[in-house]
């Protein structure tokens, strides 16, 4: 059976709490609900983990190796600093869709350059809470094409 | 009743005619087809342009001014180096979706800044021919929002 | 007699009909007539050219060689990307004074490198529409002092 | 009754345990102690927290969300790196005084650029351990100030 | 009634009384007596001030809040080093035209860059005295629209 | 029978018609009449087409795809920042040469980049308009070694 | 006995009197009493000095070598590129403490530098008049350290 | 008694688990079970430890103080971005051999910079899994030349 | 009589002798014979000499000071780094035409400027040994003109 | 009869009085004296100017011209900065000498660049108060050269 | 049986004889005969060559082709300007061990790059004349491990 | 006995051998007569040496270690590339005054660096033959001093 991992990097558990009216009011845990759901629906599971730790990440990717097909990943502020994280990805060889909420081209210069856009397949940015909803849908395609 | 447009840039006219060991065998027309189909059962109707003329994509563009609901823009080449075809999204004051077949990031250094990536909602990118189905249903997703 | 070529560049056709609360409702056809009265009071011809093609611009400038006296060009987004429009200009050997209707150093950092100001005999940027004007006057002054 | 966060990041536990020819005698313990007793005097209560982890100092911010008027932190090594720390610090929305031991442009230049600095209220530097006193008096000045 | 203020910044002084093959044998004083009067022919007064110092410029300018209606600045040398200069015109609050004698992006690469671009309203540069003239009418014209 | 396609970008249509005493008088249609006269001497066929057009050009490209046996490109100004007829040239698997009249590395820091230079077989440069007989030698040695 | 001067570069006599909603009506005149009166509550002397000249700033510090134990200093628009006031700074040999009302890293990137920097003992900023009374109180304490 | 410790950074402890093809067989347990047999010959003690935690890693290399003669280090992704690591290594006071596996200058750019370097004793580099032995070696020969 | 002197940087000596799949099996004496016998064939001497060492290039250049009429010049892993070279060629005056192999645009970054190419006529590369035949052709043509 | 004059800029007036044991005990006036005696010695007048005033600095250079056979100036801080000391070189139209006490190459990268080097005829630096009298043997030269 | 060769740049002939109270008092020499002495024990012959020749290296390099089975090389200063010699050990097609004396990125900036690092197996450095004894030991393991 | 050594580098040896009308017709041995003369008169040896190849300059400044006194050295093409040369100065501990005819600052931007500089004790540039006149009473002077 298919087994998809979304990551979630520093912050982003404070989705939705803070804010709502910029961010809204969707919360991680309403976007993770409706993300397992979907999942589900096309004979799919969906594991979660969202941490601030950078060091937590690359152990939760390191134990998904051999066990997961897909990682869906929204490294926060690690998109820009974490070679260890892009260096996780690339040792844990399980294909990874990065996710950004926000257009980072659109905001501060440092946030142009991601050290995981590399060891990444795709990345889709930009398109709010929805970003992730097609992320599990390149996640399942992707798989689909592999078959 | 919405109405999406398709913009192709540069060389994108040649997909699946060359190396389709590579680029697989889907053509430009196969991706506008199935895109059209998907589009009109979700009740918009799409429309599509390739050039390898920068000038006319910009005409294009304008043209479409009060009249499309969202671009989903592959500049090819244009991506790049084209400030006028920044400005002539910006002026046009339709949300667009920057696609793109391959991952940028994982390519020469030069591919890897976008000019129209700020003046666009968000990008989807490295999926293949998938980037396009993805960009349509964030096209559909971002009126849906609107409403 | 004295011909005077007002050039102007991608996205600048749609002056005066959008944002007017920001741009103001001038639009590019007021302006050119408004020049071309101008020009005319003071004995001399204006032609007038718009394109959203970097070739078309570089056309109508070869085609001015040896035909018109001085060259008014707002190259709008070209302004900062066209080696080649800069070489047409100096291939033509007609003085051009570069325009803009915004301050160009209050913008983005990629719009504060022009190409074409090397090869310009000057610039007048930041006085919106009155830019025209004021270019139109150097111009004459310009054929003045050559007499 | 107003509550002060003080953070302090990688190393700085080893604050006078080291070197004391260089860096005093005084520890980070004497420096929490002289702080929390001023502030009693004042009339707020600090709370103080070290880490070498940016994981665990994010997850601190996070907990003060809501609960503390103030944070002054010193993030030692962080403070040329981290950019999660940085969206921690504007996600909790809490005034932070960011404050260093040494001057840090008397240093290597990677220690130039500081990521805290752009969601700092202000910076306090190169004042030894009295920098954090000051920090505390901006602090409570900053608080006085807002009433 | 309409007071307009023309700073000149260092060795402007010299204009006409050196090199007059390349300069010509304009004087700074013909394009101040040049500009006042035309000035008056507008219902407008025109007070001019030369000098090497830029502390001497910066005083000048503060005079003039609340008493100057449009400065024509050509600050000369400062304009590629002077932020002082800068943040004295944005303190002033008064519209500022900048002026350049020469085509500043056909010299030395530190010419490209002005200090005082990002404060003034636009720039005229590279039409000889005429620039200054053209500054005057672009001056006037700025208080026309005010009203 | 062997085909070669000589492309020539923006302004080079104005050879040998302007300034004669730095350029010669030597004409495009001079070099394109020698070159066809050497082609078919040795049993080849030459094709010519200029344009200032960059979509004309990819569209002469593209359509020699297949048909085309060696390309001789002087991209004149588009050589500094087409990215879309480098990969033009790409998509074409079409071998080409590189031509420059002048030698762009005695010339203006911009013109030392080629977008094309790392798609084409090799480049000559410098030697006026017998670049393009040297060009056509290297062309049909190429076709030689080939076969 | 104790003395202290406050040096304030140029503008900064402006203080209060320009955009009170934003910088306070808090003027210089006010901060100087405030300081001198605290100086003087501690046993200290404060001399006080304000120039647009940086010629003049240089010979303040000049005059006040073995007279000044301390100097308070913001440079203003000359901290990001006066090396002479850095090198009078070093010449007098008299410990500077940089002050800045706002927070320069969230300004313009040239602010981000400053020339004071690696000559002064440290830096308070972005806490508004309030930084002057802190440097006041980094100052007294320097003093007490050193006996 | 001689004391060295072996610290490995992240995903080091994969090594020989994956790519056997490309990195070996041998696991990050055989090379520290080899460096530690080696170590008890020349009579020192080796302990060992790998965490994917900047954190934990400065915590192990503070608790180090005092205790422990040399470090042998390999920050695996951590040596591009950790000034963290860096600054506790360099309070922990203790002679620290930085290795690594591959030619870090055979690799992306981003990996020609080592922050740990600079506070290093010295570098192996590119010897596979021998580095380790190597760094041994040149640990147990620092500590003869120290007595 | 027509001279002219085909100089060889270092390793070229070793062309032919290693990697034969790769560079092919034509040695640096079969490239310098095959160019004796044209040069011969068109009534010109062509010497030949080949160093690894930077200051026997420079003397040899400095000899052929008004006995050489051409050189033709492969620089091997000199052209990146010897202004000493460039200074030769300038000071001795005599035409030079730059040769390369491979297409230097197709490798590493640090390979794409050249020191000799400003102080060079022209430059010819990435047409293997062919190369050479044509930079021949070229010095025969240069001469041709000359006259 | 020849006339020099001798310029200083910021902080060389403090020559001799500060670090005796670093800068010697020779003050600027025993400079002064010294080369005034040399020149009257060979027959030419020595002017001496000292200023921590940039604008002082260019009103003396301007009082210069005409008068002044050769400046011997060594621009202390402003060299590094003061593009328009540079200008005002230019215009006197005056042969000018740059001179540095400390060989600026050995010191921060910032003293790495002079403004006044590519104006100036020469430079001396890095011989203590000989570089003066150096200087000053430069400038007799250069005028018993043109005669 | 296995052959080595040790080779030395510039200024490395000097080890020992100046400032032994830094580098100590070993000779070149001495760790000429430590490592003959230590490659004899272990069955193989070790060449050694210094040369203050860039090409003399590069002969010696080219001769050793075929004959040598590992070569040990400080470049010296040409560690960080020589593309020839890093050709050289490419073309040679001979492992090659990179060693120097000091840590190099503990000195100035222009000694943190090599050019030799890209071409090399691996590097040994900050080890004193230790680093050249491991560079043996790696030497002899890189033969133990192709058998 | 004072002994001075006078270095010149590549292509100096053919100083008055070309241009004359730029360079004028004094040779370098008319150079080296003079300057012997020079220092005999002033009781000091001076040798000479000139050469094209990096390596033999070397070589001479290890042969004077001990033996000669102050080192002019015009290190010609050299200046730009050469650490060896630079590390070679800084092992003799020979006092060097370096040379340039003339001023490199006006020159193109890579001959503004000097890898000599660091390691020199000043310089002279821009004068013309008179420079060496110069460096020679320098170094007479430099020897007085140390006495």
């Amino acid at each position: 059976m298919t087994t998809i991992l979304m990551l979630n990097g520093p912050s982003l558990n404070l989705l939705g709490a803070r804010e709502p009216e910029i961010y809204g009011t969707t919360t991680l845990a309403d976007i993770e609900d409706d993300l397992r759901r979907r999942a589900s629906q096309s004979g799919a599971t969906l594991g979660c983990f969202q941490s601030n730790h950078e060091g937590a990440l690359i152990d939760r990717i390191q134990q998904a190796r051999g066990k997961v097909d897909v990682i869906i990943f929204n490294p926060g502020g690690f998109t820009h600093t974490s070679v260890a994280l892009a260096d996780a990805i690339a040792a844990a060889e399980i294909p990874t869709i990065e996710v950004h909420l926000s257009n980072i081209y659109r905001r501060e210069p440092f946030r142009h350059h991601s050290c995981i856009a590399p060891v990444a397949v795709g990345q889709i940015a930009g398109l709010g809470p929805y970003s992730y909803v097609l992320a599990l849908e390149a996640a399942l395609n992707l798989l689909k094409e592999k078959k």
